[in-house]
């Protein structure tokens, strides 16, 4: 197909807009006991959106500074339960109220805080957390829910119990064999529930969360690993065996390598003591694991908002 | 420890691995000129890998370090043409030497660089462009090949021909309508060639990518927006338009607001003069430009690497 | 002073080099029990060094390669009990070995880590705190020691208790006054001791250290707050007051602004409870706090490396 | 001085206040032609401040929302001529306006912008150049003025014209001898001027700027070097001997390592044409080169706001 043979026009494909990164805080006050919810808030709308692309007109349009604006009313009107129910309310909200807004997902960062201990009565003052950041999307069509969650940046380490060895060796391998060595990643995690929508049935979105972190932990732990790729897959097992609410994860762990210095030159023997953790590269493994039967949603490539 | 009592044991999905963000630069030497590339290469196997998910068998795991060192001498056997031809050299490679391999990904970022000018005969000093960083990325099966280019942070600002207007208003709409605003944003592209994989035909993908860029900068210049949707397309379209080897353009475009600042308070009236440049939140405009007649490849959300 | 007028040559003033951001970690083995240490130590060191930055030789440089190794050798030779008597051993190294280097400054900064809890009997397992990064700094010019400790990105809130008011009004000022305000920074802290250097009398760094946490954090806590400086004077205050250890503390603390978002155009009353978490701009307050009597050393610009 | 035997009040020491990260973005409009000024702005004021720590009186305070409203005022009434010019208006004006103000201190990051290149007449749309951020800092205690400049992340490489030998070598020392070397470093740069405030006198500071960043870069490319700190040297003289302007100049310059990667055991030689990019620990060479006779008053440690 050479250059200037084109008859037609080009067409437009998937397309998708609205805010992201809404970031609202919620203070309930429980008399001199505060609570606070940390969200990161990214709306996406898709449907009847040729002409704006095609003519610049925006009759279809609801602007994004609106979509914003709706986060920040739902905070107030529907208060954050967690963010998943959040995200519930504000997809089912865009798509049911425009008739031109055909499907809507909701992207959520959540950052955990716990209270400041004080001999005192504080009772509203708070620390983040600092450790992994919790992630909810919420995908409706008017038909068919969706709900991922999942965590980014928790970084996890085992300082023995982790080999590697019998591998292919070709032209360009140099690597030798260990058989006792750090293994370490940064997890960044998602899984689909295999919620339908209705609401009684809805899992405690909370509960769900800490109890799957508290399998991949477990599992990362509990695993003497001959490779990453086992100890994911351990991880991901974990989670379809003890959570029957989630039908499929997928997980993106790159290797943080930590190398072991040698101190032979100084006269000194490193008996599995002192590493260099290094920074690039880095290996990375990615997975899906699937409860028998079902299909895979979660994109290939993982991404954050 | 079943919730649920399923009988059957979780199912490995798509899984790939590999050496991710190898830094690899190339000096070619003409004489006392000098010639650089500078690339971050990451690599993703994908083939008969259940056994080193289910028990940790790496006997068809060619190693990450292994994928790294291919990519250094790589560069020393075959050069640097380009990074699209670099990483058709790469992805054939792993595919064709290693049977368990069944499929290849190589993706690379390149930094440009420039000449320092000097009154003097210095061919070998450079600074940073530092502009966008071009992206390529090549996926080969053994059978079919799929080469996506791009770049990211490029960022672009029209000051004037930008309006905003004719929207959906609704119970959250508050934003007044725009006359005459700032239209800015980084922005985030890909395209795909229809390139089968006979080297006859290859594109010059040097040229392809500067020629890609031209246009889409000349496409955002020359469109009065009346949305950044609208805007999106013309750049998209510009590109299909314009060169033939392409079928398929994918953009992520954040609409970096630049809020004009009310200086009434202060006896100062803002004729389009002072503005705000806002981080967060910001509005989200993605979309897919397709050649008429072909199908969309490139996925929904772009990542880097 | 004009062009061509100078009759003598540019001057080197002071001046530092050495090896930035060695990451290292230790690993402790205690039987099955192992312990983590996780560093990241930058080398400056500072003395004769004229001749390198006149006339290139290097006949008084120790190579910045050099620094790196005995960063990771002296890991073994000496354990690494705490950040700060870490950098100790390694001040203390480079000024007393090398006759051209008169100074020796060691910067660290140290990543705590937790166990993973499982039922079983792990003691391998790890993940990281993820909250503070705690930073060191040692200074030894062969007979005056300097150790700075602190703190960054330690993310704190007060929910109420915090108001602003009865400020100067100028003709810029468009501000309205608070009577309860989300009070919230990104701590950054340095605190020096008046340690000498004699051994025996050296203070217990990590206790050292977990104490003046906890004050800082309980005075943010306790403090009734009529402006973030007033707050910030009362952390310092309580670390001077509690830890005779400490002769002087500096903070920089960025106003995280959030911002009570006005939902009356969607008729809905915002009774503190829906807040925008803004980025940028920011208030930046910093100050120090002294002992009485002792002079200042901390520079006014906190750096972290 | 143990604990519990104070008898004296902590002491507050320097401080100082204001709004950080003011991003205004400023259009000139000649009639069809545009033109950008593109700021990153900094306000920190010092003076009677006393009160606000010890007690929470903001009697004294400018609140540095006031101070940000400000710096958008100013870029309509005062227009942005330089960086330099404008963080002069903004120094005079807090110092003079507001008695308990003693001293203000006005730093900004400047963002290059470029025209997009069309056949037609767009004269209103801009690229981002994306090399260094140009910066500036205004300091004014009512009586004395101090201007200093910079830039970071010039990224520069001189791809031979490299050696390092004749070090120390001590117990620690394991690096070869390299006489054909990569030389690259992300250049942060601070010069300080001369000026004591006399308008009439002042530089063209936009001029002064492009002029010491070509003899840093030209020094950088034409200086043989033997070692980093000769050639940060060079680049610092040649600034001193060419701007008359300019008392003081301070580099940090990371030497951004590459390694020439051993091809060896692949049957490959590697005759200086492949590298590593590594990323940390880097060296870091840090020095103040100054006009015989001036005295130094740039901070050791460089940050950027």
């Amino acid at each position: 197909m050479a250059v200037n043979s084109r008859p037609s026009r080009p067409v437009l494909g998937q397309n998708q807009y609205g805010k992201a990164e809404n970031r609202v805080v919620r203070i309930v006050r429980d008399g001199a006991t505060h609570h606070i919810k940390d969200l990161n808030v990214s709306v996406s709308l898709s449907g009847d959106m040729d002409d704006v692309h095609y003519s610049g007109s925006n009759a279809n349009v609801l602007p994004t500074d609106t979509t914003k604006n709706t986060v920040y009313a739902f905070a107030k009107e529907h208060g954050i339960e967690s963010a998943e129910q959040f995200g519930i309310h504000l997809a089912r909200h865009f798509v049911t109220s425009q008739e031109p807004i055909h499907r809507a997902r909701i992207r959520i960062e959540e950052y955990a805080w716990e209270r400041i201990e004080t001999s005192g009565e504080a009772r509203h003052s708070f620390v983040r957390k600092g450790q992994e950041t919790r992630l909810a999307q919420i995908t409706f069509d008017g038909e068919t829910w969706e709900v991922v969650s999942g965590l980014k940046d928790l970084v996890v380490m085992n300082s023995t119990n982790s080999e590697f060895w019998g591998y292919v060796k070709d032209t360009y391998t140099t690597l030798p064999e260990a058989y006792d060595r750090i293994l370490a990643t940064q997890v960044s995690g998602r899984w689909r529930f295999n919620w339908t929508g209705d609401e009684e049935t809805a899992p405690d979105w909370d509960t769900s969360y800490e109890q799957v972190k508290k399998h991949m932990l477990e599992a990362f732990a509990e695993t003497y690993s001959l490779s990453l790729q086992q100890t994911l897959y351990a991880m991901g097992a974990r989670i379809i065996d003890n959570r029957g609410e989630i039908d499929e994860v997928r997980f993106s762990l790159p290797n943080k390598h930590h190398f072991l210095v040698d101190l032979e030159p100084f006269g000194l023997k490193n008996d599995n003591e002192v590493y260099f953790a290094a920074d690039r590269p880095y290996g990375l493994i990615e997975a899906t694991i699937l409860r028998d039967g079902c299909e895979a949603h979660i994109p290939v490539d993982l991404t954050n908002l």
